[in-house]
């Protein structure tokens, strides 16, 4: 059998031919085929069209071991993938009964009936292997075409990522070469982009020439700064190993400045650190509109330690739920160090929580001024004996000034749970 | 000559065939290229080597009249562009000594000296065209092979945009058709796909055969469904007109199921029709944390509709904070349509909002039973008068089923506001 070692990728669908969407399912596949040691050596994007999606098949089938499909797998006449990869494979295309059955029992489960439509799904080409779908209702298929593989996945990402994840353990696995590529996000905050890039050049030296070379990209995302990690190796434990050391040797550097060494984001980061103490935390937002405590609450198991949060949008709503004086919004703005205090250790007191979080500031594009322009954000976190409130100026729309708020809050709680 | 009626993308960069990079170039020329009519049928992504390069290059100019290449015009021997591009015109690269004086002269006005390397960077096939790079070294090159045309660009989107908004403004306009492509996308909720699709295949075949045809592709997005129109018309207001009349005939046929007309996101709908109508909104969240306040606050004059917002995570929260009966809780469960009804209710009069919204379900992944699994939320819309609850069961993971719970609630309240 041919070993799996290169592959392309093919996402179908129009839409992603637009100046508005993107392929990103690409990035979920290259991940775990690098996982498995394959390389993707091509992609392409294409749109609704049997002929178009066919070539595309052949093309990539042409340089490659696998060829990984993305969409095109619903139930309506523009899903043609089944079609095209029936045209390649030279196979007809026959209504598998099992799949049939299985798609009118999810529907039957939410007292519908299936569309006729949707046995369009249940098509596959003569003996195609199929990937069971959890999520939805379009099964994957694995074809062989002479000694290489088409594989067809839905596009829907919720669906095509655990079908991905079962065909690498799986099918895949078995067909590749078992040398297997890994990576690691090392997460940081509190530094810019060149000066962690400067701090860890003595590193980087290092790992380029020790027995399993460690390859590092740093990269400037919003609020913080990442730095991938990847490690080739002959077994997965050796390179695991490899990228455990090396991003501890970034601890090592850049201290609390990491805030983890796993990807994990900040949320997560704080929830483990209040689960871990049982501590409990309340959040009192204004210009932040409930993004923070959205984030706190993304992780599982956040409602032992998330209490409540107000959201207090409008300064009558400061003062009657959070019981903020008027005198003291009045004195220094409602965006201001103390009003964050006050917000933060009010809704500590009010909610009986160990911490309290307090956010002020303003988002834009309007409520801006010469003193306070926008992005200016005051963040208050409030805990038994201690206070901490810092004033920040963030670039960048309504979105992106949210998102730095939140990520600043979250980092302000981080820091003062690590201690002196 | 051959019109230019139709584009093939190829992104050249072995990084972004990573799990981390996108080309989003393509995005840029895209919307470039439809703004002259001329429709993007493929886009390929490929490594740094010439024979890949050619083969995309040539897979290309097979399918489309114009093939644009971004990246692989850089000053290292890992840039091979220019080779690749040599190979598929069959012509010689010859070195252009105008270019190599300006790019001298770039680096003699930093004080540099011009490294050798650079000279890569003025070498053109025979009878390639100069695209102008104001902002980098490396100049656009205009090919043409047989009747189609190979335009080759910088990747730096810095540099590529300008000199693509260049050749849109001169050789390629005088190639177009002098036909636009314009776009529009439709919004629903409380349909299925394929019920949406059922329901307009009436009118994807009258918007076939009409003066300005309608394309239109139906696409499953988590909450909602999006359909995308595009007409083609000799000019921008023939094709908008075309859109209008296709998406206003949407309405005709699925009625308030369609939430937006010009792609806005159901909480600018929401948040317009509050403005419109100067009602204020206040929201009571449970088990979406925030998530509808945020997403609610994300629209810029957010403030004049929002006035607050109350994360009752905690059961004790939701009798401190919103004065809800235990008993209540106790009787029915947390997560039950008489606690959504009361925190809506206690919400609006608490606020003195117009509105007020109750939500309380379970998110998951724990926390579920047999009559009340993962995925159950309870929603409550609260006006003066009216109470409507509705209780829901998602599918998928915490993150989705808050989403869509935050988006029934957003719909829910749309649907109240629009009247009997």
């Amino acid at each position: 059998v041919r070993r799996i070692r290169t592959a392309a990728i093919v996402a179908v669908g129009s839409e992603l031919l637009t100046p508005t969407r993107m392929d990103t399912n690409s990035l979920l596949v290259t991940g775990r085929l690098n996982a498995l040691g394959v390389d993707v050596v091509h992609k392409a994007v294409v749109g609704d069209e049997v002929s178009a999606v066919a070539l595309a098949m052949r093309e990539g089938l042409a340089r490659a071991d696998l060829v990984v499909c993305s969409g095109g797998l619903g139930p309506t006449t523009d899903d043609v993938t089944r079609e095209a990869a029936a045209d390649v494979v030279a196979r007809p295309l026959q209504e598998d009964p099992a799949i049939t059955a299985r798609i009118r029992e999810r529907f039957t489960r939410r007292g519908m009936e299936m569309p006729e439509s949707n046995r369009r799904q249940a098509m596959v080409p003569a003996g195609g292997i199929i990937v069971p779908n959890e999520v939805g209702t379009a099964p994957g298929i694995w074809l062989t075409v002479d000694d290489r593989v088409l594989l067809l996945l839905p596009g829907p990402p919720r669906e095509l990522e655990p079908m991905l994840a079962a065909v690498a353990a799986g099918l895949l696995r078995e067909r590749a070469e078992g040398i297997v590529l890994k990576r690691r996000v090392v997460r940081i905050t509190g530094r810019t982009e060149s000066h962690a890039d400067q701090a860890l050049q003595p590193l980087y030296r290092e790992w380029a020439t020790q027995s399993i070379p460690i390859e590092a990209t740093i990269l400037a995302a919003m609020g913080q700064i990442e730095l991938h990690l990847s490690a080739r190796a002959a077994a997965e434990p050796l390179a695991d190993a490899a990228l455990e050391s090396a991003a501890q040797r970034v601890v090592g550097v850049l201290a609390r400045d990491v805030y983890s060494v796993d990807g994990a984001p900040l949320e997560r980061v704080v929830g483990a650190e209040l689960t871990r103490r049982t501590l409990t935390i309340a959040v009192a937002e204004s210009c932040t509109g409930g993004l923070l405590t959205s984030r706190l609450t993304d992780v599982p198991g956040s409602s032992r330690y998330v209490l409540e949060a107000a959201v207090v949008y409008d300064n009558a709503a400061k003062t009657s739920r959070l019981g903020i004086d008027p005198a003291l919004i009045e004195a220094h703005g409602a965006v201001s160090e103390p009003v964050a205090r006050a917000m933060a250790e009010h809704m500590r007191q009010l909610s009986g929580a160990d911490l309290g979080v307090g956010i002020t500031g303003i988002a834009g594009p309007d409520g801006g001024s010469e003193e306070k322009p926008v992005g200016t954000v005051a963040v208050a976190v409030a805990a038994m004996g201690e206070t901490r409130v810092r004033t920040f100026r963030f670039v960048g729309d309504r979105l992106m000034v949210k998102f730095q708020a939140s990520q600043a809050a979250l980092d302000m709680v981080r820091r003062l749970l690590l201690g002196p």
